[in-house]
């Protein structure tokens, strides 16, 4: 069952998209990517995504596989052989790994997506420091989780490694919008370090939209459409 | 490491806690139980769980663990040879799993408890809407999961069943206090047996509290505290 091909739904500037390509790249997998337009959307998405209609959408042959983080792990436990684990084999640092990624899309994308969204400047004041002290606690999580080597996942990248690298470019352009410095090297020195190396590695070169693209793409959403392109 | 004892901080009435007492008494795992207000957070709670600072945390010797399932993951990586798998072995239905494990705690869950602290008839009768709406596309991966035996998780309980089955006595208080059938067996006749069938487990039996004892809960809170009681 199964042994079909791979095709990813995916938009281009979804951070729950790129990381699902970062994690193909990683173990080598070749896929079909179809690019999707959430405002128009199509029987292919609907048909493979009834529930949330969303993206990404994993297609493995007979399969659908939704929500990104549950992609992440499907890829990791179907190919467990192929290159390094991406979640740790420990189950405490499985579920400490679990725990701050649930923690990334709940707190930290909210928060400097807010940036972008918001209206007032207190507002924006608001969602900035929230985003600080959400980086300040990832900045202790990475000391923790990485242990002294270059990656949440250690010598290699893992679970947080792309489920945090594929928000960079977004979180980059919520700096160049608002003027904010988020990834702060006085605040979050290991996390600054971490995404220069992160940004380095062919999954990421391959896979991140360029800043400027993103950008732009932003200041169309601040005018039209936030609502369906945060979609996850 | 953390072969100590295991502790539990939660809340009597909470579902995430209650599907975490439902796993430990599963696994047949004894554990000392610590009931928390939320009102008046406990030094405990704010040093085990300094991030979200919310119940359920299980705390076993030097690791502490958050966020409900992330729990249940924990355990069943933890203690894989204790009684039967919580979630199944195949990867796909591993990844079917979690996508319906945060179906109910995204969507069904808002739903029904949106019918408690809905404030205008409107507001309920659309709650009311979702939470069936939500319930018969469960019921769809009810037939998938159980592929016709007696549990999500085939012959025994698994991770669908008991993050589900915790909140059978939110929605049993929903029922009453709206007077709207939810499980209802003209929509969803398989989910009204299977819950029938899971309130006669004892590890249902031990953990689930009265549904008088919540609706009395769940007036008060309607009055009083919702913010904090629906804290996970």
């Amino acid at each position: 069952m199964a042994e079909g091909e791979l095709k990813l739904l995916g938009t281009w500037s979804s951070p729950f998209v790129i990381r699902v390509k970062m994690m193909l790249e990683q173990k080598g997998l070749s896929y079909e990517y179809i690019e999707q337009d959430l405002l128009n959307k199509s029987e292919l998405l609907l048909k493979h995504n009834p529930i949330y209609k969303k993206v990404p959408v994993l297609i493995h042959g007979d399969r659908d596989i939704c929500e990104s983080l549950v992609i992440l792990q499907y890829i990791d436990e179907n190919w467990s052989k192929t290159g390094p684990p991406v979640l740790p084999v420990d189950p405490y640092e499985r579920a400490i790994a679990r725990f701050w990624a649930g923690f990334i899309d709940d707190k930290l994308l909210s928060s400097f997506i807010g940036i972008l969204k918001a209206t007032t400047e207190e507002a924006k004041a608001e969602k900035i420091a929230d985003t600080h002290t959400a980086l300040e606690l990832l900045e202790g999580a990475f000391k923790k989780c990485s242990a002294g080597k270059d990656f949440f996942g250690g010598d290699s990248i893992g679970y947080l490694d792309v489920t945090l690298g594929s928000l960079l470019g977004w979180i980059k352009t919520a700096e160049m919008m608002s003027g904010a410095k988020l990834l702060d090297e006085t605040k979050v020195p290991l996390l600054v370090d971490w995404g220069k190396r992160f940004l380095t590695l062919d999954c990421a070169k391959k896979t991140l939209p360029s800043v400027e693209r993103v950008e732009k793409h932003a200041r169309e959403l601040q005018v039209t459409r936030w609502k369906v392109a945060t979609a996850n």
